[in-house]
C-alpha cells in the first residue's frame, strides 16, 4: 500500500507557492493538506487570499483550505518553505525544532554546516549531514534546501564535467527571467526595453553555493570544492526560464564531442546554433530539464556552453519536490502514526 | 570660410543609412548630397523610397533626393557605407578605386590588413596604414572602417585599461539590441518573452576586431594585441542599446578604485549598482558616450564591469561619422575642386 | 471498429500548419499521412525542411515524412489547408476538383457562396450548402472554411446574444498577437514598446465573416445577419491571444445578469474586474475556449464585454479540426476504400 | 524685463513630478524652487531622495533641493500637483485657501463645480470659473485641473468635430501605456507577453471628464455636453504613449477628406495606413502634439479615427504646464510682490 505523505506549503500565496501547488497537484506521495503564509492572508480561504498567477486554474484540493500563520503546529508531515527571505530563516528553524522535515527554497540556511544544499542528481551522498545530525541527538526535525534558481542549472551542467575532467575555473553571465524576483517584483517600467545589471546577492549566492554543491562530505562536514566560480547576473525581460553563458577552465582540456557526451538526463543537449532559448526550452522535462547547448572551445577559459532551466520548476518548487522525493526514497521522511 | 564636404550614402534606406542621415542633420561641414541602395528603390525619390522608422521625421533635405544605384562616379567627395555584407566589399573597393574616400560602417574590409579599423579616441596613429598606401602610389581614394556594434564599446573600454594596466585577457558576454539586426532583422515570434544566445559571425568578429584596434603599427603594419578575447553573444529584447558584461585579466593587478578613474570621456562611469542599462544610458552623450558601471574584483580574471553603448549611434552610424571626423582634421579628406 | 482517415496538411511548414500538427497528434480519428508546402521544402523530411518554432518537440510521426508539392494526387483522404493567401484560392479549389475534401483556414474561399465558412456550434446547418452542391451533381470534393481568428471568437460570442436577444448592430476593437502575422510576420523593431494600429484587410475580413456566419441559410443560399459590423483592428506585443473590446447593441435590452448567463460552453466567463488576459486566459480549454468578460452596460451601443481567444488554435488549426470533427460526425467524409 | 514665476511641485518624486521638472528646465518664466512630497522623503535633499528614472539626468537646479512636507506654506508663487490621489484632494483644497493657485494633475478636483477642467486649446473660456470665485469674495488661491492622460487626447481630437459637425456619440477604447500606472506600477509579470483589460477607475473618468471639457459655460456653471460617451481601457506593454480607436456619430455626417481637414495644430494628422504608433509617434511637438490617423468611415457609428498622444507629458505633465501658460498669458498669475 501506498504511503501518503501530508505536505504544509509555507508561503503558499507567493509565486513560488503558487508551483508549489501546481507540481503537487496530482502527486502519487505527497498531498498538500495545509497551507500557510505570512501576509495578511492568514484565517481566509485560499481561494480568497490568493490572487492565482498561473496559468490554468487554481487546484482544486486547495480552494478551500483555510491559509494558517506559518507557525508550528501544522497539520502535516514536513513542510516546503518559500518563505521571504526575511523571514524564513527563524521559522524554518522553528518547524525543524519542533520535529518538522522542512524542505526549504528559501536561501537563509543554504550555507549553514549542518544543513545539506541538496541536488538529487549531483549530491545525494550530502544527505550524510542528516545521519550526523541524527547521531548528535537532535531529534526527528530537519532542513534540507535547494539552490538558489541559477545555481540549480549551474551545479548541474559542471557535475559530470567536474567529475571527468575535473573543473579549475568558471565563469557564468546570466540573463534571468522576471519571475524569480517574484511578485510584484521587477516593475515593468524597469525593464520593458531594457536591461538591469543587477540582482541582489545573486552574484554572491551562485559563486557561494556552487562551490558547496560540488564540495566533500569529509568528516561530517562539506568541504566547498577549491575552483574560482565568477558570476555576473542580468535581468531580463523574459517571463520563466534562465539563461546563463558559461566558459569553464578544466583540469583535462577536452574535446569539444567530449563535452558534447557527457551531460546525462536531466540534461538535454541541443546542437542548433541559436538554442537554448528560455520560450522554447524552459518546459523541456515538464520543466524539470536543463538544456545545454552552444558548446565549444573558449579563447580564455578553454571550454564554453551556454545552459538554461526553468527558473520556478527546476530552479525552485520542483528543486524542492525532487530533495522531497529523494528524502522519501531513502527513508528519512515518514507519515506520522 | 567653412569647407563644406558633399557626403554620399551608400544603403542609405537601411537602419543605419538613416541613423547617417539624422545624425548629419545640420552638420558643420558634411552636407549629403547623394544617396544610394542597392535595393530597387533606384530611381526613386528618398520620400518614397524609404520607410522611415527612426522617432521623427525624416530630414528635409533629403525627401527629394532620387536614389542613385551604388556605383561609382556619384556626385560627392566621400562615401559613407552601410550596404549590406554580401555586396560591401566589391562595391566599396570599387568607389575606393575611382578616388573616392569610403568611410565604411561594413564588415567586409575590416580586418584587411591596408584598411585602418579605427577609433579616433583609441588607435588614430592607425591612419599611418593610408600613408604608407600613398607612397605606394595608391590614387586618392581609401577604405576606413569602424568596428562592430559590440566591438566598439569593448575596445573603447579597454584601452585604458591596456594602456595603463596592460591587458592579457578578456571575457565579454554581450546582451545586443533588435537594432544591431537592422530591418526586419529578428522576427517578434522569436524575441518576445525570450532570448536568442547566437548572433551570427558576431563573436568572432569581436575577438577578431578587438585584437586588431588595441594592435600596434610598426613597420606599416598593425600587428594585433596578444591578449586572448572570448566573446559569447545573446540578442534581447531591446529596441537600441548593446549591454556587456566583461571580465578582464590585467597584466598588473588594479585596485577598483583604479579602475574607476582610469576611464575618460567618451566614457561615463556610474557606481549605482543598477547601471548602466539599455534605456536609460543608451543614450548618454546622445549617443556617443559609453557608459561603464559595476566595477568590482572578479574570482576568476581578476577584474570586472558592465559596459552600454548606442549601437547604432556609438556603435555604426556615430562612429563612422566621428572617423569622418578625424580624416577631416588630419587633412584626409579634401572637397573637390 | 474506429475509421482512421488520413489527413494531408498544405503549408505543413508554416505557423498553423505547425499547430495542424501538434493538435493531431494523438487524434483519435485523423492521421497524419502527408505533408505538403508550397515552398522550398519539397522533396525534404519534415524534420530538415521545417523549422519548428512551437515549445515542445515536433511529433515523431512527421519527422521523416517528404514534404510534397501542394497539388493533387496526394495519399490522404482529406486536406488541411493552411496556405498562404496567394496561393490557396487556386490549389484549393484543384484539391476540391480532384474529389478531395478541403478544409481550409485560408481566406480565399470563405466567402464564395457555396463554400460554407463554418463554426461547428454556431451554423452547423450551413453545411446544407454541401447538400445543395451533391444534388447539383458536384463530385466528392468540396471546400469548408473556418473564419478569421478574430471573427471566430466574436462570432462565437455573439451567436447566443442574436439567438436570445437580437443583434442589432456590433463594434469590436481588437488587440491581436504576434503568431496571427505567421513566421516571420512582425519584425520586433516594429512592435517592441509598441502597438500598431493596422493589420492588413483584417478589419473588412471581420466585419464581412461576422454577418456569414451568423447569417440564415434559405434556398440553399446564406442571407447575410443583418446588422452593421464595425471592427478596428490592433497589433500587440503578445505571442499568442486575440482580445477583442466588443460593444453591442441588442434588440431586446439586456440586463448585465442576463448576459452572463447567455454564452455556454465553448465560453468561460469570468467575473475579476481584469480578466480576460491573453497570456492567463489563451490556453483556457486547451485553447479551444473562449473566455469573456466585463460584461457591463454601454453608455452608446447599450451593452459591451471583452473576449478573448487563442489566435492559432481556436482561431485557426483547432478551428479547422473542429470543422472536420463535425464533418465526420455528419457523415461528410468517409475514408478511402 | 520678464517676470518670473516662483513654483512649487507637489509630488515631486514621482513619475509626474520628474517630468514636471524635466518639462520646466530652462522655462522662461517658471522656475522651480520648492519640491515637496509625501513620502518618506522629507526633509532629504532632491539627490538622494528622487530614484530618477527619466532617461537623461535629473535637472541640476533640483539636485540640492531640500524636500518639503506638501503643506502650505512654501515658498513659491504657484504649485504643480501630482501628488496620489488618496491625498490630493485635502492638500490642494489646503493650498488653494492658503491663497496659492493649484495647477493640478491630480483627479480629486477635476469634476468639482467650481474648477475648470482645462484644455487652453478647447474651452479656455471655463477660466470664467474662475472668475465667478473671484466674485464671490474668494481669496487669491485656487485650482485649476488638466483632464486625465487618456481624456485629453480624446477631448482635443473631438473639439473641431464638435464645433463643425456637432458630436451626438463617442466609443473609444484605448491601448494605454505602462507609465501612466506610475512607479512601480504594472509589475512586469502582469503585462509581459500579455494585456490587462482593466484600468481601475479609467473609463469612468474618460465618460464623465470628456463631458465636462466640451461642455459650455452657462451662468457661471459648466452643464456638460450632452452626447454619450463610451470607453473600454487596456493596458498595454508600452513604456510612454496612449492610443486610442474611437468611434464617433456626428450630427451632420461628414465626408472623410472633411474630417482630414477638421484637426488642427496642435494634432498632426498621418494619411500612413498604420500610424499613429507610440514609439514613433509619442514625442510629436515634443510630446505635446496628438497623433490622429486611420480616419474612415464607421460602419456602426459612422466615423472612426485612431489618436495617440504622450501620456505623460501632453497627458500629464506637460498639460498642467500648459494650463499655467494660458493662466500666466491671461493674468491669473503673478509673482509674490
Amino acid at each position: 500500500m501506498q504511503t501518503t505523505i501530508r505536505v504544509g506549503i509555507l508561503g503558499a500565496t507567493g509565486t513560488v507557492g503558487q508551483r508549489f501547488l501546481q507540481l503537487l497537484d496530482g502527486h502519487p506521495q505527497f498531498r498538500v493538506t495545509t497551507l500557510a503564509a505570512s501576509d495578511r492572508s492568514e484565517g481566509r480561504r485560499y481561494r480568497d487570499a490568493c490572487a492565482w498567477r498561473l496559468p490554468g486554474d487554481m487546484p482544486d484540493a486547495a480552494r478551500d483550505l483555510v491559509v494558517q500563520a506559518p507557525a508550528p503546529p501544522l497539520d502535516c508531515d514536513l513542510v516546503f518553505s518559500s518563505l521571504p527571505t526575511d523571514i524564513a530563516g527563524p521559522v524554518e528553524a522553528q518547524f525543524a525544532q519542533a520535529g518538522y522535515p522542512v524542505i526549504s527554497n528559501s536561501a537563509s540556511h543554504r550555507m549553514d554546516e549542518a544543513v545539506p544544499l541538496l541536488i538529487p542528481e549531483v549530491n545525494p551522498d550530502h544527505l550524510g549531514l542528516l545521519d550526523r545530525r541524527r547521531q548528535d541527538g537532535a531529534g526527528r526535525g530537519f532542513i534540507v534546501t535547494n539552490p538558489n534558481c541559477s545555481t540549480v542549472m549551474l551545479a548541474l551542467a559542471l557535475a559530470p564535467l567536474a567529475a571527468r575532467f575535473g573543473v579549475e575555473a568558471v565563469a557564468a553571465t546570466t540573463l534571468q527571467a522576471l519571475s524569480g524576483a517574484g511578485y510584484p517584483g521587477v516593475a515593468s517600467l524597469d525593464i520593458t526595453d531594457n536591461v538591469v545589471p543587477f540582482i541582489a546577492h545573486e552574484e554572491e549566492k551562485i559563486e557561494r553555493e556552487t562551490r558547496k554543491i560540488l564540495g566533500r562530505l569529509t568528516g561530517g562536514r562539506v568541504a566547498p570544492a577549491g575552483f574560482a566560480v565568477s558570476a555576473q547576473c542580468h535581468r531580463v525581460n523574459v517571463v520563466d526560464g534562465h539563461l546563463a553563458a558559461v566558459r569553464v577552465r578544466l583540469a583535462r582540456p577536452a574535446e569539444p564531442g567530449e563535452l558534447r557526451g557527457a551531460p546525462e538526463r536531466p540534461i538535454v543537449v541541443r546542437d542548433e546554433p541559436d538554442r537554448p532559448q528560455p520560450r522554447l526550452d524552459r518546459d523541456a522535462g515538464r520543466g524539470m530539464s536543463l538544456t545545454v547547448g552552444r558548446i565549444a572551445p573558449d579563447a580564455v577559459l578553454g571550454h564554453r556552453f551556454v545552459v538554461l532551466s526553468h527558473n520556478t520548476i527546476r530552479g525552485a518548487a520542483g528543486a524542492a519536490i525532487l530533495n522531497a522525493e529523494l528524502l522519501l526514497a531513502r527513508g528519512y521522511l515518514k507519515p506520522a502514526d
